[in-house]
């Protein structure tokens, strides 16, 4: 199902993360971010590092292939402090970061930071296929040779037509191109809304993903999570998701690798897709859990 | 994706079990079997039907469907232990049965009580590609006017070419409707092999399950827990498996709703892909388990 595309980012020292169907999933850690995180945007106000090294260093230890950094929060002056924080980031790890911010300025800080300490792709997250974003943002993911998440919508705003997301994303693909990013740095996201407000939420951007996939052959991520907004039991739902995605071709997903039960469903969606010779990574991982089960026990 | 065949089996008083892709999983509840369950075994032995009669009611008052009645043990007079447990159970609960049994006479015995008991339109589990099986299993379905699974093999053994088990697939369908057995009462399983022994196990399987569904347009079952046999941490891949299947196309397994991670996961998947109306399903589900935790607590 799907082509070969591979988007290729790349950290400090070579360290690389390769999306592509028939690989295992990338994992974009998402848990550097101070939204309903007081301490963290304290912290960050503060100028200090010691929770936002320790957020990046925890997730890659846990599996992270990228650390999404997003540093937005009321009061923030989002170019210095993303600029702050990209560079203590790139001293705590080596993997690509994912520059996280809807403010031009930040996101350009995020981007020059990471390249003047050694990273080599980073991804930009991210356009819509509306033409002003597009007009700011790809510009300059293509001036610092970045990746960019698409959100699958245009102007005509998110709503639940499959052709209508499609299009969207077909239309980023396109605009891209046109400023020299390849459609393998592009990748898109075909925009998870809270099923308990929709019911058919989940079944339009799982059919979204699927065309994406074979129509599109585009790399795609999934910031999952919203998918079980307003209802009870969000964890068991998020569970469902991400294999429900994947078999329909995911190739990255924006979560939080911290959480073991998602984290494991990644590491058995990864197995069953045949994306885990001789279930190494499986059986590592069940040692891990073992090992840390007996040192607290 | 896929067609809108429906494969409608009936109990009695009316109870039916609707496979269809559209709808929700149907659950075929696979606890009422004897093995590795010694004292099941002892009790079937002796005619005592306490332990059948409360496996069947505990799965249906947990979301059961279907009832799968499999009374194979060493030393079992099939065909008389399988009369007196279909009947049994058909006192107990009014959900159609799928008759599990790789004897076929027993397998008679199982549809003829499930008949006299009122029950309408029961499930064999099953017949092969095989020429042999099929001209064995088939007419007695359609005798009975009941569904049947096809596994996805033939002669040529289990292998791991998806091409193989669609042919297979094929070959019973064809074969099925020779008998008058319509397509939508045959219900195609991909065959699930071990993923811990060949790292290709779960692909191909999840590549024939959407070939059938997209290609054959038929309904399909699987007996998906054989996936994770011989790795560690079995139920957490098992848990994986299922939205994998069901994201293409799966529209019931053979399973043990029991399990409340697995039966969770099912009620997840489908509220994702939009067959859980308003999510009453899934919150019906969290007040039950709210509940029950309540009254243990």
């Amino acid at each position: 199902m799907g082509s070969t595309i591979e988007t290729i980012l790349e950290g400090r020292n070579g360290k690389q993360a390769v999306m592509a169907p028939g690989r295992r999933l990338v994992v974009i850690g998402e848990r550097l971010n101070p939204t309903n995180r007081k301490k963290l945007a304290a912290q960050l106000q503060a100028g200090d590092m010691t929770m936002a090294r320790a957020d990046a260093r925890r997730q890659v230890e846990q599996g992270a292939d990228v650390i999404d950094v997003n540093v937005g929060f009321a009061g923030s002056d989002e170019p210095v402090v993303m600029a702050a924080v990209v560079e203590a980031v790139m001293k705590e790890v080596e993997v690509p970061l994912c520059i996280d911010s809807a403010n031009l300025q930040a996101t350009e800080a995020g981007l020059k930071t990471f390249a003047e300490h050694g990273g080599k792709k980073a991804l930009v997250n991210s356009t819509t296929g509306e033409d002003e974003r597009m007009g700011k943002f790809l510009p300059l993911a293509a001036e610092y040779s970045a990746a960019i998440i698409g959100l699958a919508h245009d102007e005509r705003g998110i709503d639940f037509e499959v052709d209508h997301r499609l299009e969207a994303a077909a239309k980023i693909l396109d605009r891209a191109g046109k400023y020299g990013i390849p459609r393998s740095d592009v990748v898109i996201d075909a925009l998870t809304l809270a099923v308990g407000a929709n019911t058919n939420a989940g079944r339009v951007t799982l059919d979204t993903q699927l065309r994406v996939t074979t129509e599109l052959q585009a790399n795609t991520t999934s910031g999952a999570s919203n998918v079980s907004f307003g209802l009870p039991d969000r964890k068991l739902i998020n569970l469902a998701y991400l294999p429900l995605l994947i078999s329909r071709g995911l190739t990255s997903a924006i979560t939080n690798p911290l959480e073991d039960s998602i984290y494991n469903v990644i590491l058995a969606s990864d197995l069953l897709m045949g994306h885990d010779a001789d279930a190494r990574r499986w059986i590592e991982a069940f040692r891990k859990r073992r090992a840390a089960e007996d040192g607290s026990g």
